[in-house]
Formats: C-alpha cells, sequence, structure tokens
C-alpha cells in the first residue's frame, strides 16, 4: 500500500511543485517546507512529505471510469493542497508546534505566516483546477469548494464541541464526516469528475471516499487512545490527554451507566493529565465496548464503501486497489 | 457617488446574505456581524456594512460592455467575499481590533473565528462563481483566484516591508499594485468577463480598476498622514503612529538629502509615538514634497483609468459614472 501511494506521489508531486512555483517567494518557501520538500532555510530536505493518500485516491477515480491517471493530476494536486491549506490553519488554531516530527510553520515563522501561507494554497487549489481546459476543470473546482466548505463546517463543530460536556454520537460522526470524510470523497470523486464521467459513477466514487473517511476517522480515535506510540509515533492515550471527546469516548457517554458516568465526570473536572487517570478512563472505554464498537463501525463503514464500488463497472485491478485501501484503513496501527 | 455605490448594495446585498446562508451556523452569523448585518448576539444590526466599491465595480464592468448590471451580480457577490477574506485575516495578522467603528471578528471570538470565518468566505466566492451555468462562471472564477494569489502576494511584501528600513518607491507601489490594485482590476474586468465580453474590452476595464487601485492607495496613503480625524474617522497621523513605509514616506526617504535623513533615522529609531515628534516628521515629508508628490500620483493614474476607457465603446451615461468615480477615489478626504 505505502509502495502504492509512493508511486502516485511520484507522479503528482512535480506538478505540485510546479503550482508552488506561482506563489511569491516567500510563501512558496515556507509551502515548500510544509510539504517537506525544504528545510527552514530554504535547503533542500533529504526526503519527506505526508502518506499522499488523498493524490492517490485522485488517480484511483480516474482509473476506477476506465480514464488515464494523468487526466486526474491537477485533481490530485489541488486535493492535496486543500488538505494542506486545512493542515497549516488547523495547526495554528489547535496550538500545535509539531507534524510529522517537525515545528510546524506557525511554530517557526509566526502565526501570520501559517494563515497567509494556508490562504495561498487555498486560493491555488482552484486555480490549478481552472487552468484545466474544458467542462471537466470547472466542475472539479465546484465539486472542490463544496467539499472546502464542508471541511470548515467540521472544524467549526469539532471547535463547538470542546467546549460541551457532552456529545452525542450523531453529532461527532457529523463532524467526522465533515471535517475528514468530505475531502476524502472529494478526493475520489474528482478524478473521475475530470475524466468527464458519468453523474452514477461520480456518486459511487464520492460515496467509496466518505465512507472510507468515517472508517479512518473511527481507526484514527481508536490509535489516539490506544494505539502503540512506537508505531504511531504520537504520545500514549493522546486523544485522552487532549480531552478530545473522540467517538470511543461519545459512544460510551451516550450508552449511559457506570462506565458512561465515570468518563463523563472525569471530562467534566477538566484536571491535569494523570498518567494513572488516563489509564484508567482507558480502561473503562474499552470495558465498555467503546474501542470494539469503534474498530466494528470501521469495519461496516469499510464494507460500504467497498459496496459503493458494485454501481461501476471498474478495472479489476483497480477494484483490488481500492477493496485493498479499504481494508488497509481499517486494519492499519498507525 | 454614495448614492450610486448605496443602488449597487442594494442589488448585490441580497445574493450576498443568500451566499452566507449556505455556511454553517456559526460561521454564518460570524460573517453576518462582519458584514454589518447582525450585531455580536445575532440580533439584526440597525445599519451598516461597507461602501461596496467592488461590487459596484463589477456592475459598472457589466454595463460598460452593454450587459444587463444583474448578470455581474455573482460577480460582485464573490469580490466583496473575497475582499471581506481579506479583512478578517488581516485585522488579526495587523492585531486590529476594530474596524468601521465595531468590534472585530477575531477580538470578539478569537482568532481562530477569524481565520475559520475568512476561509469559508473565501471558498464560497469560488462557489457563487462556479454555480453560474456556462463558460463565463469559470473564467470568472479563474480571474479571481489569480487576483486572490496577487492579493496574498501583496500583504505578504507589506509584512516584509515593516521589517526593513529602507523599502524603494518602485517596491511600495508594486505591493500596493498586488495588494489592493489587483482585487479592483479583477471586480471591474469580472462583470464584463460574466457578459461574455471579448479580451480586449475585459483587459481595458481591467487596466482601468488596476490604474484606480493605485489612485486609491496613493490618496489612502495621504489621508493616512494628513487626514482630517473628524472626516476620515481614524486617529491623526495614524500611519506615522503605525511606522507604516506608505507611498509619501518612501518617497521622500528615496529622494535623499536632508528630509530623508530626518525620517529615515525617526523610522530606525523604532521610539514610541511622541505627538511633536510625529507632527514634525509630518511636516518634514509635507516640505520635501512627499505629499504633493502623491497626489499627482494619484491624479495621473485616475487619467489612465480614464484613459484605457478609449479602449473600449461604452454607453455614456456607464463613460459618465467610470470619469467620475475615478475623479472621486482622487478628490475624496475619507
Amino acid at each position: 500500500m505505502a509502495q502504492r501511494l509512493d508511486h502516485a506521489r511520484r507522479l503528482v508531486e512535480p506538478a505540485l511543485r510546479l503550482a508552488v512555483t506561482r506563489l511569491d517567494p516567500i510563501t512558496a518557501a515556507r509551502a515548500g517546507y510544509h510539504f517537506g520538500w525544504l528545510e527552514a532555510d530554504g535547503s533542500a530536505a533529504a526526503a519527506g512529505g505526508g502518506k499522499a493518500v488523498r493524490p492517490g485516491l485522485a488517480l484511483l477515480g480516474a482509473r476506477a471510469v476506465g480514464a488515464d491517471p494523468e487526466i486526474a493530476v491537477p485533481g490530485a494536486v489541488a486535493v492535496e493542497l486543500v488538505h494542506n491549506f486545512s493542515l497549516l490553519h488547523d495547526d495554528l488554531i489547535d496550538g500545535d508546534a509539531e507534524r510529522r516530527h517537525r515545528t510546524t510553520v506557525w511554530a517557526l515563522w509566526g502565526g501570520p505566516s501559517a494563515i497567509l501561507t494556508g490562504d495561498a494554497l487555498l486560493a491555488l487549489a482552484q486555480e490549478v483546477l481552472l487552468d484545466v481546459p474544458g467542462p471537466t476543470g470547472p466542475a472539479a473546482a465546484r465539486l472542490l469548494a463544496v467539499a472546502t466548505r464542508e471541511l470548515i463546517r467540521g472544524q467549526i463543530q469539532d471547535m463547538a464541541y470542546e467546549r460541551r460536556p457532552e456529545v452525542a454520537v450523531t453529532e461527532v460522526l457529523a463532524m467526522a464526516e465533515a471535517k475528514t470524510a468530505a475531502l476524502l470523497s472529494a478526493s475520489t470523486a474528482i478524478g473521475a469528475v475530470l475524466a468527464g464521467a458519468p453523474a452514477d459513477a461520480v456518486a459511487a466514487l464520492a460515496d467509496y471516499g466518505r465512507h472510507l473517511g468515517l472508517a479512518f476517522q473511527l481507526v484514527d480515535d481508536v490509535l489516539g487512545i490506544w494505539g502503540d506510540p512506537a508505531v504511531t509515533g504520537k504520545p500514549a492515550l493522546s486523544d485522552l490527554r487532549s480531552r478530545k471527546t473522540s467517538l470511543p469516548v461519545a459512544r460510551v457517554i451516550g450508552a449511559g451507566g457506570a462506565a458512561a458516568e465515570e468518563v463523563a465526570a472525569w471530562l467534566a473536572a477538566g484536571t491535569e493529565a494523570d498518567e494513572d487517570l488516563l489509564r484508567r478512563i482507558a480502561e473503562v472505554l474499552e470495558e465498555a465496548g467503546g474501542r470494539a464498537w469503534a474498530r466494528q463501525q470501521a469495519a461496516r463503514h469499510a464494507r460500504s464503501a467497498t459496496a459503493s464500488l458494485d454501481r461501476i463497472k471498474a478495472p479489476a485491478d483497480v477494484l483490488t486497489e481500492l477493496r485493498e485501501l479499504a481494508a488497509f484503513v481499517v486494519g492499519r496501527e498507525t
């Protein structure tokens, strides 16, 4: 899987780098640092870059409707630009000073730098799609603008829920659908849109991406509590440490009973992180079925993602890749 | 002039309000407050809103090529959304707690609110244009995406120049062209693009808007130093107080001599604002010709704006309005 995503990155990265050269030199340098291409001093970075999940989905979406993956490259570039616009702004909003073991842009160059670099990537995403000749570029640009609106809605909901003691599972799911799944959905659909595929094929791929996104978030929330720090690279119990109302937490509180009361009381207390208490809460959540439920829900969404593919006549090798990707998302440990 | 812009606002505001209802309720409320439609508690505001210069230009651009101004409404909405995206982010970046005698969004609801509300308006601007059927919407969206890139470039340059002791007039002019004139240029051109006008007519209107924008900035810089607080609503000597390397300052420093040395020394000292010293610097700048030069340059750009109109066959009443607008920008005292 990592090899396939690496292949996608090799196909997309030159176009992404070329797009970024349109920006003013200061913003291009900060974006290049954020993407992992440059060091903070502007010199070339040894290696780096994210997992390129979204570009990979864009290329798969084109191949799924029988088109050459090349046709999806502007879409792959655009979804990666929007994803990184949101990372730049979210890191600042959340006060995260580190991402992928590197200092974040705001922590290096200040908040205004992160704001403006993010803004530039968002505008550039639209520009790249609107440069595509014919009617498919604008259709892809519209799809992405709507997904961006959803992504912002999700971020707003996330922040609103942080201030509330009890949040329903349906609310957290709706938030995850907006914040995470909308862009993964658009990523899978955009390749088919650029290939000029009919609306029902685009809708099927959009559904695949949406379910994949929900499965991804459910597993992310499991790893955020029970993930192995040696594998995830994040501190142990990290989502409990930050008092995040993740999906397993919302599920256990929503189910009521003694476990719900204990978890809700811990959330409401708002005390400093105590390792023993955090471990105890993780145990309570697991015993109350929060972990198993999230894994089951993730598997269910992965199955729904795969089932969406029955509505299109994709080449056999592409179907296999899309199915394996869904299985990988559910099974991953990082 | 105020009456005409008010007329433009009445035509455009319903569409602008409708577009904002697409956003999540929290973001829509913050945007509504920023636009002056709502109070901070969500109740309807008595009055308010900006001058609607950009929407007015968009409608004029359509009429200039013989089209119905209605056709330019999505363009007018989109340029106003981009303008306000930039105000929301700039107020946060500059730490300005007040705009149009009201507390700014970041000062009321925090930095993340201003970041996300701005982001939402930027994405929405594209969405509104991409909803226009046919090929003119995407062409307008592309024009606006490029203008947004320029606007961000200008903001980046502005911040970079704040940290340098000496900035050349050409650099400050290039910054003003990117930060202010690019969006005014796009505003004038976008109405003609939506009307499906030929490229040379669009280019002539873009040139008009660009020169108008430069004239606007030159006058803005004059008012920022010598404006009457009772008329401008800003504190006296406000651009000197904030140590801004505005166009008159760059001009006087660039010309060399005793005045240049005195102004450069004051800028380099970076001391607290002393009223007597600020008044003295304003005098030195005026005696060295900084004020007269800026007014002359503004008048020159207003003439160039008007001359651009010779390249199109606009209806007589539209020509009159565009000429009067250029004269108004140069003559304005607020």
